[in-house]
């Protein structure tokens, strides 16, 4: 086989045996196929698309280029949960407890924030002594013990998807459909849940803008899941604006424990029911109806709260924080935020907000920056709430003296007032089984 | 700018500007953009096309890149002639002398046999003596002198064209019409000539094995050629069968010489009286008709012929061998073809033919590979003629004796013979000014 070959044939508009594409994923992961070849592959599948048996055998290759996790000593009731990125998304800090109080086991690996986006690690690592590194062993024990346990990414999971993206990253190579799908559902094949939900955002502050192309992607998605025997859901949720009040780490963590305290309701609320409630649909094998029941039920009961404790004690955090967050430090300096003029808030671009955030100290613009995981944004204003001139739009917290003036202004670049409200966007536009 | 930038503009199918095209060509030239990102950036093209400018642009900048020949002094006399490659292909033997006695200005480069198709200055090199090489201050007072020189190509005209074509062919971006034409006429350009004539091959041994697709290189060309200020025509000619009889280097020559002294008519004339037509037509304002009867004058006066003579004495070649073409010498090994049964020649592959020269010893499969100038095949029937078993279809010549058995089973594939005489395909199918 010759990727010369492979490259005319894709170009061409044929379609890729399986083996050919492994032939690529391992060639390429090995160094034995050179950037310049791999780079215009990835330029002919922008241009030419992927089919399904394509794109699911780029995921399968890619899966398992590295390390796989073996769950099967826990049957089907092992479930994961993927966001494709956004501004406040603390879901996972909420729907991993219910899943796992309702009995589903949630073997859990998770990124960090990079850009406007957090990520589900950092925010972890705001609670002192929580371990967000285990060794396998420890890790398994954990899920069989608790039902839940929430790390970070292994080094050698998917390594070719990782040498992949680092190349498609610098040949504009990266808003493919196919290519994207693949990258996302790599790393979950390879961490092993039979059962996967995808929250994939919509809207200013998401990957994809436009809900067109949301379920696009996730259609995608749902396809590569179910052709390589896993059990996937895929959500679609509104990123126009932040999801829920807090960004930031700590500040994160402190809503998440309201919501499962069930003192906060909101979109927030509302996208962590649904999506526990696909989650459990799928582990637990119930309708959807009984399915948010249970969900509804083990939030009230305060089962999913004492869940969160459990799994943060035995992971090593001091749940001292969970049990009072206002143990959380304070940052230094905080700054209220208040609208210039009287209306509607219209728009809350969640890109910008995510900036705003990332500035004061929150998140990562390049790899090697280092969090403030008290730094961030709590808004006391949402889309379409009214306002007069004076009152309080947000909070922004920094350590940073010097980073007030530039975190304000982003944050005010991003909300727009108009005289009339705007119409509502859902919170979930659609559901993908 | 930067690259990535540019490679979206470009995949997502906006036009790019000159000056991008510019920063392109130098960057990629120079080494400071990767060929990884130059690789994604061919294979866009091959994907989403290129437009006028873009094409004009990009061949601009390639011919630019080095060298640049400068025939202003010669005033709008100049002419240039390409051919996109072919079998038995000896038309710039001909044309060149031609053009020369009726007063125009043949500064011309030419390149080396690669493959199947032959090449001009290993043509020339089997005449004793004849210089491929000259000072440019020697080659172009020849051309003031004589009319005409014709060297092999310096080495530092187009770099970015060579450098970018090294990495198309490994990268399966070689087949892109755009590419082609900014390649073929960055060489042009570089070249001086204000008018050029393309002989754009078409059929089974030319790059472009369909009329559509030939015409299409063609236009592109043209337009191409005149948006960098030249004049350019091009001629679609007939490569489905070798052209006129003789195929191999001195074997060329000789049939040069015989067209030239009025002994050859055919394919090969007619295909010379166009092309030399077309050249007369540009670099002497003549109209097709004048410029036609011209040319035959010249063939029949003996005046091409004789500047023949006058341009290899002045070369350093050894004149009595042109004069005298018995002199070159015969190869050890000839063996006779012959039809194993009655009908018609109804197809002469080029492409295998071409190759059964090589395997003969006249061309090379690599670029290391050394010339046998006295090899190759003489034709003793062409495509329709009628031939009864045991007649000779073809002599083939080698001094490597355990070639001459490839040499022949080759040479047998690529010929056909039915019962009905095919359709006479046209030796010139368009001309496109």
């Amino acid at each position: 086989m010759r990727m010369y070959d492979l490259l005319l044939k894709k170009r061409r508009g044929f379609e890729l045996e399986p083996a050919e594409i492994e032939y690529f994923v391992n060639g390429f992961t090995k160094g034995e196929i050179p950037d310049y070849q791999a780079s215009a592959f990835f330029m002919a599948v922008c241009c030419c698309g992927m089919t399904e048996s394509e794109t699911a055998a780029l995921t399968h290759y890619m899966a398992v280029s590295g390390d796989l996790l073996d769950l099967s000593r826990f049957g089907d009731l092992t479930v994961d949960k993927h966001s494709t990125g956004g501004v406040g998304d603390k879901t996972s800090l909420v729907v991993c407890p219910i899943l796992a109080s309702l009995g589903a086991k949630v073997a859990k690996m998770s990124g960090r924030g990079l850009g406007h986006t957090g990520g589900t690690v950092d925010k972890l690592e705001s609670i002192p002594g929580y371990k967000t590194s285990l060794s396998i062993d420890a890790f398994m024990a954990q899920v069989d013990k608790t039902g839940l346990a929430l790390i970070g990414q292994t080094g050698n999971l998917a390594p070719a998807d990782k040498k992949i993206y680092a190349l498609r990253d610098v040949t504009a190579t990266v808003d493919s459909i196919p290519l994207i799908a693949s990258s996302i559902m790599s790393k979950k094949i390879a961490a092993g849940s039979k059962n996967i939900v995808l929250d994939v955002k919509t809207g200013s502050g998401a990957f994809m803008k436009t809900i067109e192309s949301s379920v696009e992607l996730a259609e995608v998605m749902v396809k590569i899941g179910k052709a390589c025997g896993r059990n996937v859901t895929a959500v679609i949720s509104d990123m126009d604006s932040p999801l829920g009040s807090n960004i930031g780490n700590s500040l994160e963590v402190i809503e998440s424990v309201d919501v499962l305290k069930g003192k906060v309701k909101g979109d927030l609320y509302e996208v962590c029911v649904v999506l526990a409630t696909e989650m459990a649909v799928l582990a637990l094998k119930m309708t959807p109806d009984e399915a948010r029941k249970e969900v509804i039920d083990a939030l009230e009961s305060g089962r999913a709260y004492a869940k969160m404790l459990e799994w943060v004690t035995v992971q090593g955090g001091d749940v001292s924080y969970i049990e009072n967050t206002g143990k959380f430090p304070k940052t230094k300096y905080c700054r209220e935020i208040k609208a210039d003029c009287s209306g509607f808030i219209s728009s809350m671009n969640s890109e910008e907000i995510g900036k705003s955030a990332c500035l004061l100290g929150a998140g990562r613009v390049t790899k090697e920056d280092v969090i403030d995981p008290s730094a961030g944004i709590v808004l006391k204003k949402k889309t379409g709430d009214e306002v007069k001139a004076g009152d309080v739009i947000a909070e922004i917290y920094t350590n940073d003296e010097s980073a007030l003036e530039n975190g304000e202004k982003c944050f005010n670049s991003a909300v727009t007032i108009a005289s009339e409200k705007p119409s509502a966007r859902s919170t979930v536009a659609r559901i993908i089984r």
